[in-house]
């Protein structure tokens, strides 16, 4: 609730660069008895370039975040998620997780930095299909299934698997893209020694690019050699096109070529967050359009910056969405607050850039700093010095760099911190033939058909059972009362979209909701002949 | 399938102590042409004890487990989850991950080493509100848990609620939660300052033992030195009790003692697992009988040890569930299938103990060692020597031990690390009186009462509408449509099981089956009164 004590206070919405350096600038600007308070929905600031890294466990993941109350000391971090923001009554309305009782927060000045999210659904089955490389879970959940890639290669007798398995697809070739591939070639390279059945020559790892180059945001001539070096080590660089859609088993470029894989990580398709989308601020291209002040016209006490903001630069259109940028942006926010709380006019944003750099993994890295090109492992370590530099407190500096330096001499670690949370229920996206069961496979859910439609096919003594599976209907009862293996295939006729709702899941629910209960009960009568479920009956 | 060169080989079910070390000196004892594979559902070797330390933060978990790969290179290790073991043919059935299809492999002798799991049906409410401590997800979870209820705590304006969430209990005061208990105090003593709201006074850290003093493996005195040191670090050491039901606010002691907390850990009630249940051994005390020779009587190549194991120990009973003899026993068995291998006689296990120890957080120990009692910080540096001296290779010893020193001097880490996987339905548990939701929350999923009765209660203006939810009776359908606020209360009128289905999990299922959809269409109009559903029209 808004006490007398909230009447100069500032709230900062969101814990990424813009954020956090909004409230760390704010503390230096402000007078003390301006209190600043940041909502963010993690409790840590997670440096997002780095985590490319820990998915390939090159860095442990608590060295590529930092807690957001070790960083910024003398700020308010309160964990919540924020639900709606009243811009009359200058309120925001949170929940805070342990009770689900909404806490009202009064502020006087607002500052809204919630970065931007991945929109899966431009392309089909990337929701389903493919992974993101934005939070700490994202890297965790690509190493994961690296790792269980690999072990899984390493154990099939399956040709075809096999090659899927080894096939890692990174959708996008700028600096998220490029990082991610750099570090995903090393990382399998790394590992290959602990997998005797898995050979160097059947790994692929691709990166796919719409433009001609990669590191579009480089001069050329660093995009070039970005491109040379990655091949160099392997890395097949495909530019000039892009994916059209991702399945339980493959890509499919935009030119028809279809690639086998159960690996796709995107790095492309910047969007607004829901909650950022829910606020009602004016948008354009998908950001908040704020003034060259960084205030966001028509709000009062409302500022916006860092990724999620559409910030005029001069002549120059719109500062882009870079670390670097958001920081100084930052810096000029809490410069204008401090201003207009004292009465005084704020002033425009106003940054060139000083260059930018990336890395591409094996200690190399490309850069542009104040005009000066640098490539390879000078570049690379100006990119992890400049990490350190941020760090809070000198004993991080020290630990993170010599967690750094022992990286150099040790093996890569390959365990796979699989958290083992029960998974609700999940989409698949299949292709027209892709085949979801083969005979003898084991069933552990049921699979509801959301749209399209698949072929159940039972071989039987004089023709086979037959039964399609359309929009709506259900196939794999029979896992509610056990694993069981299939008699025959589950083939999808069409482009189809399969909800799978896990056995655990589906037995509390079945057996909790009496409705659908007796729905399942009378299901077998309805779908099987005779012949069939006297086989079942039969326990075949 | 089986092939020919599979006819000498051995197969190792599990990868903890016993698995892993009998792997390793199986390779030492048998000849080169007898292969070895070890079958587990996870790559890595997990050094239990560590695990709280995981949890708090002193450690890195990647510090506390090795990959299997890497601890056995002369092992195949296999990653994948046995369905079934046929003790004819001589086959273990498994599933590996990406295809569900089985696989068979043969075996000529079967080492057994699947260890133990927690039973937590015998207490009501642990299976829904308590987390133990056995894998490295479990450490994820406490750690994540203990964080959210600081910050939680740090927020809230709520005095119970604060209360519950600063309440931490541990069942069980044997090595493990002894170790679980001294960490947790220590990590949540050293993470105090940067909760300001949170005073060290509101803070309560509990273990309760059933015995009469804590560590009942070691003599009474070490046990009695372990209980003075705790207390005298504010730990509340509740001895000749146990706890006789968890809820989702509360623990009920036997004596009747009701202590509001959001957080119990369960050390105790230790259980055949599944798998080992399912495989048809003779069992005794939960375990599965073996010869001296820790041969499985009657089953042609079978051998067993470790924790899932009751191995006769001459006139003293039975080897006591822990690494050393797991360590100890895995020699043997290497060395009895050698033997067999070759045509002679297996020797009977024997062994007698070397001691024990246990940390106790904060740099103390306890140990008994040949006899010689020790306690404090040496008892606690001769602990961690001990695990240092299991890790493979000079520099992951190196680097270990490193981070452990660093740890010393820098602040432990408040990271959560979330991996934010969308849950699935969940139960919870409720005692007679407890209030599900208050008026204001949010509700975000649907409520289904297995067992027990809810009362809904929304005041009206003549009189409160009340609403009995009972057996297979739900509440919460509104959110079906949207995160709503209640207008009223529930609370369970007696004690009460109720089955939550998140939101999101609950939408995909209604979407896609049309009998849940045309199910949940019809509510509205039969729950609630007109009067009820006019309000909700307008808005309110």
């Amino acid at each position: 609730m808004a006490t007398p004590d909230d009447d100069r206070n500032v709230v900062i919405l969101g814990g990424g660069f813009a954020g956090a350096f909004s409230a760390r600038y704010l503390h230096r600007a402000l007078p003390h008895d301006v209190s600043v308070e940041l909502i963010c929905d993690r409790n840590y600031f997670v440096f997002q370039p780095l985590l490319p890294e820990v998915a390939a466990g090159t860095i442990n993941a608590l060295d590529a975040v930092t807690p957001l109350r070790l960083m910024l000391p003398k700020t308010a971090v309160r964990l919540g998620s924020v639900r709606e923001v009243d811009f009359q009554a200058k309120t925001v309305e949170l929940l805070q997780g342990a009770k689900r009782q909404p806490v009202i927060r009064h502020y006087d000045q607002l500052v809204v930095a919630l970065g931007q999210t991945t929109d899966l659904s431009r392309t089909p089955g990337f929701a389903e299909h493919s992974m993101t490389m934005r939070d700490l879970a994202d890297a965790f959940r690509l190493r994961n299934h690296v790792v269980q890639c690999l072990e899984n290669a390493d154990i099939t007798d399956d040709e075809d698997l096999k090659r899927r398995l080894l096939t890692f697809v990174v959708a996008g070739g700028g600096f998220s893209g490029v990082e991610v591939v750099g570090e995903l070639a090393d990382m399998i390279a790394g590992a290959l020694r602990f997998y005797p059945n898995v050979g160097k020559h059947e790994i692929r790892v691709i990166v796919i690019q719409r433009g001609p180059r990669l590191l579009p945001e480089l001069p050329d001539k660093l995009g070039d050699y970005a491109g040379a070096r990655l091949s160099a080590r392997g890395i097949d660089v495909m530019t000039g096109t892009s994916l059209r859609e991702a399945t339980a088993s493959a890509v499919v470029t935009v030119d028809g070529e279809k690639i086998p894989t159960q690996t796709v990580v995107t790095t492309v398709g910047n969007a607004p967050t829901p909650l950022m989308r829910s606020l009602g601020l004016p948008f354009d291209r998908g950001k908040v359009e704020t003034a060259a002040t960084l205030a966001v016209p028509g709000y009062d006490g409302v500022w916006a910056l860092g990724d999620c903001a559409l910030v005029p630069l001069g002549d120059d259109g719109y500062a882009p969405p870079t670390a670097q940028f958001a920081l100084r942006e930052a810096k000029c926010v809490a410069r204008n607050i401090a201003a207009v709380l004292k009465g005084q006019a704020p002033e425009p944003f106003d940054h060139s850039t000083r260059g930018a750099m990336a890395s591409l993994g094996h200690y190399q890295g490309v850069a542009e700093v104040f005009g000066v090109r640098m490539s390879g492992l000078i570049a690379w370590l100006l990119w992890r010095s400049f990490y350190i530099s941020m760090l809070p407190g000198l004993s991080t500096k020290l630990r993170v760099a010599l967690n750094w330096a022992f990286d150099y001499v040790l093996p890569r670690n390959l365990v796979q911190l699989d958290t083992r949370e029960e998974r609700g229920s999940y989409f698949v996206h299949l292709a027209k033939g892709d085949v979801l069961f083969d005979t003898g496979n084991i069933v552990d859910g049921l699979y509801v058909v959301v749209s399209g439609c698949l072929e159940s096919r039972v071989p039987g003594g004089y023709e086979d059972f037959v039964r399609i599976v359309g929009e709506g209907d259900h196939w794999g009862e029979r896992s509610l009362v056990e694993d069981f293996k299939t008699q025959g295939t589950l083939t999808a006729v069409e482009d189809t979209r399969v909800l799978v709702i896990p056995r655990h899941d589906f037995l509390k629910i079945r057996d909790s909701l009496d409705v659908v209960d007796n729905y399942f009960k009378r299901i077998p009568d309805k779908i099987y002949p005779p012949a069939i479920r006297a086989r079942r009956a039969d326990g075949e």
